[in-house]
């Protein structure tokens, strides 16, 4: 049952992105994935400066920054033509191994979810745990598929 | 009533971006805001090909686009330290008149929101009325606020 509601919760969630990717020139994708990137690791970064105290933790911010990082994660990967490395961090791996580099992105967007879910309460002990599986799952595929140069 | 409902909306809508913005360089906050101008771009063009036939027309699908598009007009603003023109399209103009481009910004969000509206309904020929109407918009404020070069 949990399996059902999880797998309803992502074919929803994925869906609200148009499927028809439309990008002119591969480097207009490139563009646009690292836009969503940036943008998703800022919101992320807040939640963490809030948790670290570096700026006021209210359930009402953290939860805004938590929304607009659980709606940017299911972005980035329409952006992703075959062999797109050029200017980019993105490694060959993700057009050999497509299967895994999906399951990653599932795994992010059930995860982000989670964590807009539980920002809504406001229990900071509850959203340091959240976030630090969210920061794994980000980990877990920049180990993979991300280049560090 | 009508400015006065239109004012509570804004304030609403603005108020969703957390205001403690933390940019370790100007350079991140370039990134950040051009980002977020991609991927609003990248959607609000989807909006356009929908309209001229050139992707199907979905109601489902216009309406996760032009949803994509009010929240990522909400973000931009928080990342333009002054004078941060390098590697970036902002003009002088930017913090020479902040009242006309905080004027700008808040068109913006009103109309983007006033198009993800629209788009729930499905009509056509509505949306793409409000769609020339947001572009307006854009095109004011690239017009004084954004080189060409």
């Amino acid at each position: 049952m949990k399996r059902y509601v999880l797998a309803a919760v992502l074919a929803s969630a994925i869906s609200v992105v148009p499927a028809h990717a439309q990008f002119a020139k591969v480097e207009d994708a490139v563009d646009y994935r690292q836009g969503a990137f940036s943008v998703m690791s800022y919101h992320f970064g807040q939640i963490n400066r809030a948790l670290k105290g570096e700026i006021p933790f209210t359930a009402e911010s953290v939860s805004a920054n938590a929304n607009l990082v659980a709606t940017l994660a299911k972005l980035p990967w329409i952006a992703f033509p075959a062999g797109s490395t050029a200017n980019s961090h993105a490694k060959p791996e993700i057009w050999k191994d497509p299967e895994k580099f999906k399951q990653l992105q599932e795994k992010l967007v059930a995860q982000t979810d989670k964590l807009a879910t539980i920002a809504k309460e406001g229990d900071q002990a509850v959203i340091k745990s959240a976030f630090g599986d969210t920061a794994k799952v980000c980990k877990e595929c920049h180990d993979t598929f991300r280049s560090k140069h």
